[in-house]
């Protein structure tokens, strides 16, 4: 089946490109002896999961626990909870899934490490545990400094919790533009996982792992040297924001844009407007309007929640039933949307590959 | 099951205020003599339109051939494609859909009218069909005019089509917050499709059907009783933005917000700030951020695609894994998230609704 018979709108892959990112990615950290462990959260699909292993992964990272049941339950072997799981109803469900695959989970609060030992000793199942450091996101995570080595030492107490490192995560970086500011806030930020580490270590304690980075700060992040494993999870589709910043020591961005939604001429009411079947229930508008590809010259407005409008300088070259295909700015809210990924290599159709962990935000 | 025991996020229905929106809006047709077509794409719930359907409705409103496709092999038994449905493949599915229900669509283009006589006339089937006027949206439709009795013409000229009559919907005027101008934008819009519909009168044609209008114009189009149908989509769920604008001679919006997204505290990393389980894939940002219902005073902030943040003017009301009830600030984006509704009444929860056109945007 050729590209142009699918029906639109419709979340194209491109096969060539996505591989090159996949490779890339594993080749950078290999190079720099660093372990990979992908998002899940960007693509929500075990079957790019079992891609990214077979590249070298060491296992995959999910934001929520109910992606982690989905990958689970396809074999995907090793996964990291990178959210704290809070409640008696989803620990029971985080121990049913560490029956099947190796689960290891974020905290940052006492009485969760607490419900955590419980469940883990009703289920019969030593469960990882990792301290997450807020390294500068202000979001979830213990202050840099001493509170890591306490908590640590709280999941050291519960025999059946295993202290396995610390999790220094830090997405804000990972966007800003120029290159040097963004190696001078990873290195900020590794600066304040290395402190609560070394503080973990002189309580006693062994990091096994440091876990943390992004796309953005992924070549800086394994130059440094300071984490053991890597946390990307754009770099496999890329969008129009992640490709505009600055990349380390290249003119073009290490990563190819892989991901597009094709979208298709519903109406045609000005001579330099054509109106598309792509709204904002088809490819994401919280990084600001997609790109189209075919005709940069066009500017795209989102018209309500089904349409989007492509407005020409002069007259628009485009009829009734012509697709064209639109660059999202945003690759992880727009995958959130479908239910499938159309993969296509040329202009063929290849394969489907399902997201199957769509919608699973619990 | 009490709401209290459900994982979060989830997405919860109101059933009371749900059931007086469905009543209220059913009243308000019936009294004015206008049909009521509540627009799909708000809910995408064949169990929703099921319950509108008794309360009175004509039919339903889709915008995409998808959604009318869930709805027909749910048994729906009327429903209008809002939307022009363009190209071979989505006209054939569009005829497999009027085999099990009956099935009307809008176009805008002679050569649209070309291709579904073709496809009606392959697939012995006589296909219903709306010319939309563009009565000041500026998306999809002719111009107000003789081009709609030029497309009648040709519609009429078709042996397997059948010319039913004008759709005119004008979005962009539903949530103009003073009324007096929604009143007058709302005039605007209907001498413009009366004006269409004249000529199409005029030229010999029968208008069986003139429809339009949406929420914020429903008490104002029944009264003006331009249109013989209503499409309403938010008034059955309402969200932030629907209930802050003027409402037609009531103090209070005539419709109740019934949509909610339960979340749940992760985190709580400063005195003044608590970080929620619920970010851009469980609540959509595109109307703006989410109220907090039981803390009027938090400001709630988007902390990426799986967190929110509620920052407090003191010490933050929360621990880990207290619950919040978010409001949308709009329901149509945030129901298209979810897979399905929870359904309370009370504290109780009560049913489950499936969202099974979720997605579905071809």
């Amino acid at each position: 089946m050729k590209i142009a018979e699918l029906d639109t709108p419709v979340l194209l892959v491109d096969a060539d490109a996505f591989e090159r990112n996949v490779a890339r990615m594993a080749e950078l950290c290999a190079n720099a002896g660093v372990a990979c462990r992908p998002h899940a959260k960007a693509h929500k699909s075990p079957q790019v999961a079992r891609l990214q292993m077979e590249a070298g992964a060491v296992g995959m990272c999910c934001a929520k626990l109910g992606e982690a049941e989905v990958m689970a339950a396809a074999g995907i072997e090793d996964l990291h909870i990178t959210t704290p799981v809070v409640g008696a109803s989803k620990i029971a469900r985080l121990l049913e899934a560490a029956r099947q695959s190796h689960v290891s989970v974020v905290v940052d609060d006492a009485d969760n490490v607490s419900d955590l030992a419980a469940g883990a000793q009703t289920a019969g199942l030593r469960l990882d545990v990792l301290v997450e450091v807020d390294v500068g996101q202000g979001r979830c995570g213990v202050p840099p400094g001493p509170r890591a080595a306490e908590l640590a030492g709280l999941i050291d107490g519960h025999p059946w919790l295993h202290f396995r490192g610390l999790q220094a995560y830090h997405g804000l970086i990972q966007m800003k533009g120029d290159v040097a500011e963004r190696r001078a806030a990873a290195a900020e930020a590794l600066e304040k996982a290395e402190l609560s580490a070394r503080l973990v270590r002189e309580a006693g304690l062994e990091i096994e792992v440091l876990t943390g980075g992004g796309t953005g700060t992924s070549a800086i992040d394994a130059a440094a040297g300071g984490l053991t494993e890597l946390q990307p999870g754009s770099y496999i589709f890329m969008d129009t924001n992640y490709s505009a910043i600055g990349w380390e020591g290249a003119p073009a961005p290490p990563f190819e844009n892989a991901l597009t939604v094709l979208a298709g001429v519903l109406s045609r009411p000005a001579s330099d407007r054509a109106i598309l079947d792509s709204g904002m229930k088809a490819i994401s508008g919280d990084g600001g309007a997609p790109r189209t590809v075919e005709h940069e010259e066009a500017e795209f407005r989102f018209a309500g929640d089904e349409h989007g409008q492509l407005s020409f300088p002069g007259e628009a070259p485009l009829q009734v039933g012509d697709k064209v295909t639109l660059l999202p700015s945003h690759c992880d809210t727009t995958v959130n949307l479908h239910d499938r990924f159309i993969v296509t290599r040329g202009d063929e159709v290849e394969d489907v590959w399902d997201i199957a962990a769509r919608g699973r935000s619990q």
